[in-house]
C-alpha cells in the first residue's frame, strides 16, 4: 500500500468519506492473555507492546483508517481502583500507546485519536474542576506525542462527557466525543438528541455512540442524536462503534448486565454477515466513522470495508485473503462448502447456536429490569 | 519463567505429566486476516511471520508445551490445488514455519512438534509410493530445522495415518498421530479402537483424536481407542486436540458438514467454562497430551492449564492476567457483576445465544445425514 | 356442589369476591373439529350442541362462575362474510347459545353472560346507527333468554365499545367491556387509560382486557387502564380475559401477526404454571375477573382457581382430579417422576420446546412492526 | 354419515385399506378434568361417561375408524396402586366403557378395540400364570359386551406383551399388540425386530408401536420390526400410534424421562402439520393401521385422514370444518393471514416457541441418561 499525505479526521468527514474505525482492545487482549478482565486495565501498552501493535495492525490491514490509542479507563484514579500494583504510571502508558498507535497508523494510512473515558472520580466526587483536571493530565500525555485527534468515549453520563470535550477542545485538535448509551437516554435521564445537542455546544466536531449495545441498536440512538441537532440546527459528524455482540435483552442497561458478562459472551459474537447489514444501516444513517468496540476484531472491520467498498473505491489489504461473501469457497473440496460460495446463502442463514440446553435471551442484572419497566 | 533444560515429549509423557497442546491457527489467523478460507494454506508463515508468531506466543503463555509448525494443508500438491499464485513454494513455508516457532517455543518450556496433514493424493491416487514421497519431502524439510517430534494430524483415513507414521518414523523422532475421526470410525469405515491399533503398530508413540468434532467427542472417541489398544494389548500415550466449536448434530460427519462453516460458527464457540469440563473429561480419561485445533484460542488453552493446574503443579504465564472462576469480578463497579465472581457461578450458568430468531442445532450437508441413518 | 341462590355479577364483585371466568371456545372447539378456522363463527351451537356444552361444562367443573354465551362473531353481517351456507341464522344461534350456557350454568354456581364482538360494519361503514342496530338485534335475541349480563369483547376501536356499551345498557343489565389491545392503545392510538374511562362514562360496569395478547401483558394494559380510571377519578371493577399463548414478539399487533397464526401456535401455550403466576400477577393489580380467552382450556382455568383458591375459601369441582402442584405424582413408579411432586420443581422448570431446530421468536407480520417502530 | 355394514379390522387391512386409529384418551382427560395425572386411570368411564363419549366422538368425527375403551392401565391391581377410593371396580369401568365405545362407533363406520395394558404384577411378581389370570379377567369382561377385536399396548416388555396376546388369542378375535419401546429395544435388551417375531409367533395379528416416543421414531421403531419379521420369514399388520410431542432426547427412555413430563408438555406438541408428515412417512413404510397416543387431539387425527384422503378416497365428517392446508384463511380480513392459505407456507414453517428464555432441549432423567451411554 503506498503511503499517502496524511489528511485530518475532519477534511476527511467534510469530503464526505467513510472512516472506518478499529475494533475493541481490551477483551481481545483478555483473550490472548495481556488484559486482566474486571480491571480492564491497559497496562499492557508497557508489558507486551508486541501484542498491542500486533492486533492494531491487523486492523489496519482490515481497513480501519484510525488507530486508537490504547488507553481505556487509564486515569490515574481508575488505575488505583483497579488495583493497579505494578508500578507503571498512567503516563508511561499514555505514552506507550500513542508510539505504539502511531508506529502502526504510518504503516497505512490511518490517524491517531487519544482517547479517554469516564473516570472513577466524576461518580465519586462530581466535581467539574477535579474531573477537569484529570483529563487535561491525560492531555497533556497526549500531546507530548503526535495524535491527529482526540476521542472521547464510553461515558454514560453526558456532563462527564461535556467536561471532557470542553477540556480537549483547549488543545486545538479536532475532538470525537461517543456516549455509551440506550435509545433511553444517559444515566440521568438525557434523551440522545439532547446529549448530541449539548456535546456539539461543547465543541465536539464528531457525535455518536460506542459500546454498551450491539449494532443496530447504537445506529438506532445515532439517529435519535442526529434528529435532535437537526432540531436544534446544529451540525456535526456522526460516528458509531458499538459491540460485537448481540445483546437483545439488554436495551437499557448495557452488556454488564446479562447474565453472560464477561466469560460467556462467546455465543452473541456476531458473524461478518450481521456487519455487512450494520455498516449499510450505519452508512444509510448518514454515519460515516463507522467501528466498532468490544466484541469487534479484526474480520468484523475488514466487513465494514467490504460492505462499503464501491462507495470508498477500494477494499483493505486484509481482503487479498477473503474471498467477498465466501467466493472462495468455491474451490472447496466438498460439494456442500462449494453450496456456500453466494451471498444469499450468507445474507439468509440463521445461525444455529449448537447449543439446544441453552436459551436463547437470558434475564438482564435485576436493577436493569426495574428501570425498564419505569 | 526461568528457562529449565529441555525434556522431550516422551521424557515428559512417560513420567505422567500433562503436556498441554497450543491452540487452533489457520482459523485464528483467518479472522486476523492472514489465512483464506476455503484454501486454509500456511503462506503467512513466509508473508507475515509476526502474525503466525505473535499467535504461537500467545499459545505459550497460555500454558502450551508444544508449539506446532505452521505447516498445515502445507504439501505441494496441497498448495497448488488451494490456488498457490504467491510463487511461495512448500519448502520455504516450512523452514520459515519451524524457525517461528523454535523462535517462540524457546521463549519457554516447550517443544516444537512439525506437523504434516492428509494429502490430496492420497484421495486421487491411493498410490501408497506418492503419498509416501510427499511426506517423506515434508520431512525432510523440517529435518533441516530443530524440531523435538512429529505430529501426523487431521487425517481421515487411517490407512494414509499409517503411511505417515511409516515415513516419519525413519527420522527417529518421536510420533504422534490425531485422526479427525467421530466415534463411529474412520472414513472407510474403520472403528477408533482398531484405528488406535493400526496407528501404534506402525509405530506411533501418541495416537488420538484432533479437529472436526466438539470437546467432549473428541474425548469419547479418544476412549474408544483406548480401549481397542488395551484390547489388543498394546500401550502408546493418548492425546486429543479437538474443535473449539459446539457440533452437537454432526457427530458423524464433522463441522464442515454444519450449515455455519465456515463463516457463522461464532454462536458455536466454547466458552472457558466449557473447557474446564473437557480438560477434566479428558484428564479422568487418560489422556495426557490435551490441547485444541480449530476454534481454540489463547484463553482456552490457558482455561486447560488452570483446571490441571493441581495436578501440574503450576500456572501458566497468562493467569497472570486472569482471576481463576472469575475471581477479578470481585472489584467490578457494579454489584451484579461482582456477584459473578464465584466458581458455581459460571459452572451452571446455561449462556443465551441472544438469538432468538435463530434455531439452537441446523440438519447436517445431506449426504452425511443419509450416512448416519445408515 | 350445592346449588346455592344466585348473586349477580356485580353483588359478587361488590363483596370483594374473585369471579372466575371460562376459557375459550373457537381455537378449541376448531380443533375438536366444530369451528372452522379463519371463518371462526359459532354455527356449533345449533349444528353441535353436545359439544358445544360439554366444553362449556368443563369450564364450570375447572372453577369458572360465568359461562359465557358461544355467539362469537355473531353479528349477521360478519357471518354472511364468513361464507355462511348453512342457512343458519344468527338470532338462532344466539338462542341455542343461551339455553346451552343455562343449562351448564345451572349445573353450578355460574352466571350467564350474552356476547357480543366487534362487526364487520364498524370498519366499513364507521356509521353509529347502522352498528347500534346490529348490537341492538343481538341483545333483543339474548333479552329473550335468561341471561344475567353482558359482555362486549373482541373489539380493537373503543369507539366501536363505546357504541355497544350504550346499547347494551338500555337492558338494564350489568355490563362488561373488554378491548383487544395492547400496552400501546386501541387502533385509533386511544391509550389504555382513556379507553377505560370512555367505557365506564358509556356506563361499563366492568372493564378490561380480553384476547390477542399473553397473560402479563394482557394484566400490564388493565394496571394502566385502572391507572386512567383513578386519575379521572372514576371507580369500575377490572378484569381481563387473555390468551393462553406466549406471545412476547407481538406486543403490538396481536397474534394474528405472528407467523405461527392459527396452526402452529401449539409450542406457544402456556402451562398451568405460567396460569398461577398470572393469577397471582392479576389479583395483585385489584383484578377481581379473571378469566381466558383463545389457549386457555379447562386446566388452565382450573389453575387460577386453584392459585386463588385460599382467597376464594374453596377448590372447584375438578380439582378431585389434581394434585396441587403436582402432588399425585408422589405415588408414580418411577422414581424421577415422584422428584416432581413439589411446587418449586414446576415453579422454575424452563420447559424446552423439543424442537431445536426452530427459532424462539419469530418476526410478525410486516405492516405491525412498521407500526411498532414508529 | 351413512352407516356400513361393519367390516372387521383384518378385513380392511387385507384388502390394503388405512385404518385410522384414535388418539390420546388419558392425558386430554386430565386437561379436561376428568383424570388424575400420575394415577392415569379411566374411572371416568364410570363417573362421567358424557366427557369420554364426547372425546371418543370427536376422535370419530376426526376420520378414526377403531374406537378403543377407556380401559387404561384398569388391571384390579394396578387400580389398587393408584390409590383408587372410588368404589368403582375395574369390571365396572370395563362395562361403561365398552358400552360408551360401542355407542361412539355405532354413529360411524367404526369398530371397537377391547384394550389391556401392562399390570404392575409382571413386574412384582414376573409369573406367568398371575399375570395371564389378570388379562383373562379384563378379557373377560369385554366378551360380555360387543366388542370387535382386541389391543394389548402400552407394555415395555416384550415377554408380558407375548403372555397378553396368548391369552387375548383365546377369545377367537383378532389380536393387535403394540409395544411403547424406542428402536434400541424393549426393557430387556430384546431388539424390535425380535419382539416382532415373538409377538406373531404367540398368535398377534397386528404388530407395533405405541406411545413414550415421538412419530417419526415410532415409525422406525416399526420399520425395524418390519425387518424382523421379513427376516423370519413371518407375515402380520403393521400400526403405529405415538405420542403427539416432539421428543428428540428421549429417545432410550420415553417421554416420562423427560424433565416436561407431565405438566410442561405444551411447547412439545405437534401441530397438525407435523402429522402430515408422520401420515405419509408411516404409510409410505407399509403401515396401515395409523393413530395416535397421548398428545394425540381430534385434530391429529384428521390431519392423518386428510393427508391420506387420495389413498382413502375420502374425508373424514370433521373436514367440513377445516380448509386442508389453511385454504380457508383466504377470506381472513387481514392480507397478512390471507397470506398463510398456502400449503407450503405451514409446510416450511419453523414454528417459534415464543420462549426466548427456555431451554430447546432438556436432560432426561439420570438413570436413562446412563443406559443411553452403555
Amino acid at each position: 500500500m503506498e503511503s499517502k499525505t496524511r489528511r485530518g479526521i475532519l477534511e476527511r468527514l467534510d469530503a464526505g468519506e467513510v472512516v472506518v474505525g478499529d475494533g475493541g482492545y481490551v477483551m481481545q487482549l483478555e483473550r490472548r492473555g495481556y488484559v486482566k478482565a474486571g480491571h480492564w486495565t491497559p497496562e499492557a501498552a508497557v508489558e507486551h507492546p508486541e501484542a498491542v501493535r500486533q492486533l492494531a495492525r491487523e486492523f489496519l490491514r482490515a481497513g480501519a483508517n484510525v488507530i486508537q490509542t490504547f488507553t481505556f479507563y487509564c486515569s490515574e484514579d481508575k488505575l488505583e481502583i483497579s488495583g493497579n500494583v505494578t508500578n507503571i504510571t498512567g503516563a508511561q502508558i499514555n505514552e506507550a500507546a500513542c508510539d505504539l498507535a502511531r508506529e502502526v497508523a504510518n504503516e497505512g494510512d490511518a490517524l491517531v485519536a487519544g482517547c479517554v473515558s469516564k473516570t472513577p472520580c466524576y461518580i465519586n466526587s462530581h466535581n467539574e474542576t477535579e474531573v477537569k483536571a484529570i483529563f487535561k493530565k491525560q492531555m497533556d500525555d497526549f500531546l507530548k506525542k503526535d495524535i491527529d485527534f482526540f476521542i472521547v468515549e464510553f461515558v454514560d453520563h453526558v456532563e462527564e462527557a461535556v467536561w471532557a470535550v470542553e477540556v480537549l477542545k483547549t488543545s486545538g485538535k479536532p475532538v470525537g466525543a461517543t456516549l455509551c448509551i440506550s435509545p433511553h437516554g444517559d444515566m440521568s435521564g438525557v434523551p440522545p438528541g439532547e446529549c448530541a445537542v449539548r456535546l456539539v455546544k461543547a465543541g465536539a466536531d464528531i457525535v455518536g455512540i460506542n459500546c454498551h449495545l450491539d449494532p443496530l441498536t447504537c445506529v438506532r440512538t445515532v439517529k435519535l442524536m442526529k434528529e435532535g441537532l437537526e432540531k436544534a440546527g446544529l451540525k456535526a459528524h456522526l460516528m458509531v462503534q458499538p459491540l460485537g455482540f448481540h445483546t437483545p435483552e439488554c436495551n437499557f442497561g448495557g452488556y454488564t448486565s446479562l447474565l453472560e458478562y464477561p466469560f460467556a459472551m462467546e455465543t452473541r459474537a456476531i458473524t461478518r454477515w450481521d456487519i455487512h447489514k450494520y455498516a449499510r444501516e450505519a452508512y444509510n444513517a448518514g454515519i460515516r466513522y463507522i467501528g466498532g468496540c468490544c466484541g469487534f476484531e479484526a474480520y468484523h472491520i475488514r466487513a465494514i470495508a467490504e460492505e462499503l467498498a464501491a462507495e470508498r473505491g477500494f477494499l483493505p489489504p486484509a481482503s487479498k485473503k477473503h474471498g467477498l461473501w465466501g467466493a472462495a469457497l468455491e474451490m472447496h473440496t466438498k460439494p456442500w462448502v462449494r453450496a456456500r460460495s453466494r451471498r444469499d446463502y450468507w445474507e439468509s442463514l440463521l445461525p444455529a447456536s449448537g447449543r439446544p440446553k441453552c436459551p436463547s435471551m437470558s434475564t438482564p442484572a435485576a436493577d436493569y429490569d426495574k428501570k425498564m419497566e419505569s
